[in-house]
Parts: C-alpha cells; structure tokens; sequence
C-alpha cells in the first residue's frame, strides 16, 4: 500500500458527480498521488465522444446508445435536473464563478496524468465501441481496479 | 489493516447498484479476499426473499413492506427506469451479452465465502424481520461494521 | 496512516443518506476514532440554518437558496419521497422506533467531537455565506480533504 496512490470508481453519470469525481481526482495528482479512475456503468457517458460515431450495433446497443447523454457536455445533474434545465442553470452559475468545466476537468486530469480506465464489461453491456470513447483511455475490468485499489491508501465510490 | 480484506457497505437497493457491488465483492473474493457486505437501509430490499412471509407488522412497516421491492428480482435502475422498463431492457441485454444476474451474483458470493450482513437497525426502522431475508445471512450494526473496516484496506459505500 | 481516523465525503443532501453518513461519523467517533465530514454540494443543505439569513446574494444564488431545503429539518429521502411524503413517514416511523433524528445525530456529532468541513468552493457556486450554515463548522477546500483522508484508514464517499 502506498500513501500516494489514490482511485476512484465513477459509476454515476451525473454531472455533479463528475465534476466532484474530477476535482478530487485532479486535486490528489497535483498533490504528487497516483490516481487511477475507473470509470463504469452510467459514468461512461462521462466519456463519449460528442459527436456520433458510426459503429454495428443490435437494436437494443443502439437504442441505449441514444437514450443515454453522448458525452461530458450533455450530463444532466443528480438532483433538480429539471429535463435539464437544472444542469444549464448549475453551468452557468459555474461559469460566473469561474469554476472550471468538465471539460476542462477532463482536459486537466490527463495533463496531470490521472489514469483512466473504462470498464470494459460495462462497455459490453452498454454497447459502447472504443471509437466512440475519448481519446487516451485505458480498458480493463474489475480485476485491474482491485489490484490498483489494494496498492492505494484512499479509494472512492462515486 | 490487511492487505486483503475489504468491506462494501449497500445503501442502495437498484439493480445497477446492487450488481456494481456484488461483481467487486465477487471479483475481491476470488483473487483471496476476505470480503463483508454491510446492507443497509434501501439495500436490505436485495435480501428480501420474494414470497410474502407471514410476520406481526405495524400498519407502517407493512406500508414499508408493501412499496419497496420485494427482492433481488424486483429492483428498478437508479437512472432511466421508467417505470421497470429500464430495468427489463437492461436484464434482457445483460442475458443476451451473458452477464450473470443479480441472482446469480448473490449464489457466488455466498460459495465464494462474502459475509452477508444485514443492518438491525435499518431492520428494525424497515420492519424486515430475519426470516423475511434470505438464508445464510449475519445480523449486526455499524460497530460491527466499523471493527471490520478497520482491518480492511478497501471500504467502499455504494 | 492511522487505525484511528476516518473521513467522511457528505455529497449527498438526501435525509437517508445524511442520516447514515452520521449514523457512521458518530459510531467511529464513540469508537475512539478522530471524525472529520466534509459536506459539499447537495451535502451543505443539512448544514444550513432554518431560518432565512440576510445576506447579498445574486439572482442565481437567491434562487439556488430558495429552491434548496433549508437545513436539516427539510431534507427529502433519495428514493419513495413522493414530494417529501416519504420522508415524513420515514421520520413517523424512526419516531415511533426511538431513533435519533437527523439534528440529534447532528448534535451527538458535535458533542463527540466530529469535524464538520464545509466545502468552500461548494459553497461558492452554491452561493451559501458562512453565517448561513450552523454553528461549529470549519471552512475548507479539497486540498484539506486529501490531506486528512491520507491520515486515515477508512474513507467513504456518500
């Protein structure tokens, strides 16, 4: 076990769970920890890409493909979303205040070099291709989590 | 502290939630893990067996009793329910793709030696009486938790 | 790294799940343990006073505050609250079962000498002023945060 090594399993897809996942996360690798996310379940909206990739999928992939946000910017958030009115008051709020967004939370987290990881049997489950992730991800499953959760003093479920 | 032990405590009683916990509490047992499950409050309803058991209820813990959910097979989604469809979409993709159900997570955590425990006292505010819960079950409250957290090295609170 | 401190993220704003975060702070604390709770987000609504405070706020703020419970004794359940029926059951029923209420665990928390953080940058976006939130409270940020959870042996998120 280290004292610096720190990771987070980010299974909401809330954006206020992302960005409470991101400024943690970016918090710690500033403060010289490792940091390994991994992110699972409804946390891999967090990390689609825009725009719409195009891929073979069953009726059922797609279907939930579509349903669910395509990307960092779409995220409604976990309380008084308000078909998403909450989530555009809550950025606009941000941005007055000039808290960083998520996507710039994104953006920092990989120049701090914050490792993250999508999981990949949750990929299956939602049908969601590697190309249709953002750029420089790691793969892996719970396996890899568990080990890097054993080698680290603060782990989070969020 | 041990390098392998770990505790889970289930606060939340969906489908996605509830498979998320049992797929680390599974995955940490079979790489040798001593894991404890701690249910809780809305995650005591996955223990619930899904016959109705005939027990003394005041008209409030039959209330309880009558709106939550009835057991493993009878969990909604945290997010895009609708109603169960959300939930039936999930479980048929999850066939299709070959993941085990939340059923079948419960039969291989308990042959891979997961400590089950229930929370009394959340029992007790529920009105869930021991043989409401399925069978091979411990029965305890947040001291017990908290002496097995201590010796563990993961404690995750889903 | 010490066997004797725990950390507590208290994102949530949900009366379960403040009640449960507490529930653990104050058990760890009667325990022995050194406490420390950092409310942000949903999480600083238990913290606030229930009556209305005079501040200079923005109209964004004004209405964040105004459509946000105000303080322990508002709090809505996460799941069954049915525009806050549920919570009033829920409360009948822990009554009626002699558990404490939210503001006694919050007081039992003060007396055993619980940390309660309240996160600034939360604060900041949610537009709360320190003479808004209850008495007793220390003020910080997440570098804070990290620097207490390296200290720790158990570190939840909720």
């Amino acid at each position: 076990m280290s004292e610096n090594k720190k990771t987070i399993i980010v299974f909401s897809g809330d954006l206020d769970k992302a960005m409470a996942s991101f400024i943690i996360a970016n918090g710690a690798a500033a403060m010289g920890n490792e940091v390994s996310m991994f992110f699972t379940f409804w946390g891999l909206n967090i990390l689609r890409k825009p725009e719409k990739i195009r891929t073979r999928k069953s009726f059922m992939e797609a279907m939930f493909g579509w349903m669910m946000p395509r990307g960092a910017g779409k995220l409604g958030l976990s309380k008084m979303n308000f078909g998403g009115i909450g989530a555009i008051m809550m950025k606009s709020i941000m941005k007055q205040k000039k808290v960083n967004t998520i996507q710039e939370l994104i953006e920092s987290a990989r120049a701090l070099g914050v490792k993250m990881i999508a999981c990949t049997m949750s990929m299956d489950v939602m049908g969601f291709k590697e190309e249709e992730l953002i750029d420089g991800l790691e793969f892996a499953g719970v396996a890899t989590y568990l080990g890097e959760a054993d080698e680290a003093n603060v782990n989070l479920f969020i």
